[in-house]
């Protein structure tokens, strides 16, 4: 284990200011092929404890994080995946919980409403502080030079962690995360230009951005050419015409299922 | 500018394994109070790159960042939020966007179906976009030795930050982020234990963690006292149980905006 990023990791642009923490940043990769077996316990708390102390909404820590580590739990977690990295030992597994049941018992005890915790609006607070977390412990592993994936793919069949995990009512699964030594070092994949994505004080129509979505339409082909010579070479916009929405996890009645559980009535 | 968190942000807690960049981590807190004026252009150029580097789910790339300067957006963002520090220009400004209108756009020129777009499992992957560009810019930003602080209270009046900056359908403004130079070094505020907010295979149920509650009770009651002397003193369960639910943002009627965006619908 390395305090830094290996080279084969090493960023593919620079910032304008930079630093240590900003180059593992701007790094980033996702990474699907992992060494047998999962991590150290001291880096398990290490990163358990970076995920812990992200920013809170509210101070109201709607979070919990579950490590799996049961061989019949992680199965259930990849059926429910459908990712073939999932299955198997190879990396540590974590499922990140949004978690208004710790408050809802608390308020219960004293005597409090339990109706604030079926709000939308107290349901995003929770899944913010989830998301913060999980992207906390990213960070942390990349700094130590190890690879991550996020499983967003474990909402192919919510229920199943739900009942695997024993998640009790007012809990969601947002994102499994296997976190790992890598055994693969992808292409850094091209991120559609600032100029797109951002703007000063307004929105910033894509109308006005048709020349630089055009170039990044080519610079995608170019990274799926580089990544496999005998792949079709499609564009940003093909892929967000063919594939948004497609797959269990973006056609899953996820709706519902909050509703199962009690949160985001209303 | 420094490279490293400066000696007030220290961490106050070591963990087993550590680098910069998980020190920075460990030393979050949040600030809210900034010198006058916003970020010198790289540093902006900076933290906006490394936002966008984050992973993205199913690489779909929805969420657009918007940093305001015009004073009146400012002053329309303040009437939102209502928190005193984000009227006048005291640090920078950024509202993040969850953002599938790009795609929208996209795929209706593409002949494409738009009713992926309105389900909830679309908006998650949507609403994990954005807070991983957040959290990443709050982690570059505290890696500077700047200060951050989270507006999720920008959902006290989320119609009218869209009014002001002009959002289309199919965009939510989800959190706003204020980044500056920080005047003020607050307490470290301590997080739930580990054995409260983790848990190996299954949900840590709180009902096997009655001490450890009231440990974290009193360290909370501790952490109050020591800030503010003349405070009430109260314990996390008071809090939770009087203040989860109250105010502007936690009462806002979020699903009805959702539905006016045409967002999670079903």
């Amino acid at each position: 284990m390395t305090d830094a990023p290996s080279a084969a990791l090493a960023a593919p642009q620079d910032t304008p200011v930079s630093n240590e923490t900003i180059a593992a940043l701007m790094a980033h990769r996702t990474i699907r092929a992992f060494a047998e077996g999962g991590l150290d316990e001291p880096t398990v708390t290490t990163l358990l404890d970076a995920a812990r102390h992200g920013a809170t909404s509210s101070f109201l820590q709607q979070t919990t994080i579950i490590r799996v580590q049961d061989p019949a739990i992680r199965e259930a977690v990849h059926g429910a995946s459908r990712q073939p990295y999932v299955g198997g030992s190879r990396g540590e597994l974590f499922v990140f919980v949004v978690d208004l049941h710790r408050n809802a018992v608390i308020r219960q005890r004293a005597g409090a409403s339990l109706e604030p915790l079926e709000r939308m609006s107290v349901f995003l607070q929770g899944l913010e502080d989830t998301v913060i977390a999980a992207q906390n412990m990213v960070v942390a592993a990349e700094s130590l030079g190890l690879g991550t994936v996020y499983l967003g793919s474990i909402q192919g069949d919510a229920r199943a962690v739900i009942r695997a995990l024993g998640l009790p009512e007012r809990t969601f699964p947002l994102v499994g995360l296997i976190v790992g030594r890598a055994e693969q070092t992808p292409q850094y994949k091209p991120r559609l230009p600032r100029r797109i994505t951002t703007g000063v004080d307004a929105y910033p129509r894509l109308e006005a951005q048709e020349e630089a979505l055009a170039a990044y339409d080519t610079t995608v082909q170019e990274y799926y050419d580089l990544r496999d010579a005998n792949a079709r070479l499609d564009s940003f916009s093909t892929l967000i015409a063919r594939n948004l929405g497609v797959g269990a996890a973006a056609t899953a009645p996820t709706l519902e299922i909050l509703r199962e559980q009690r949160l985001a009535l209303h």
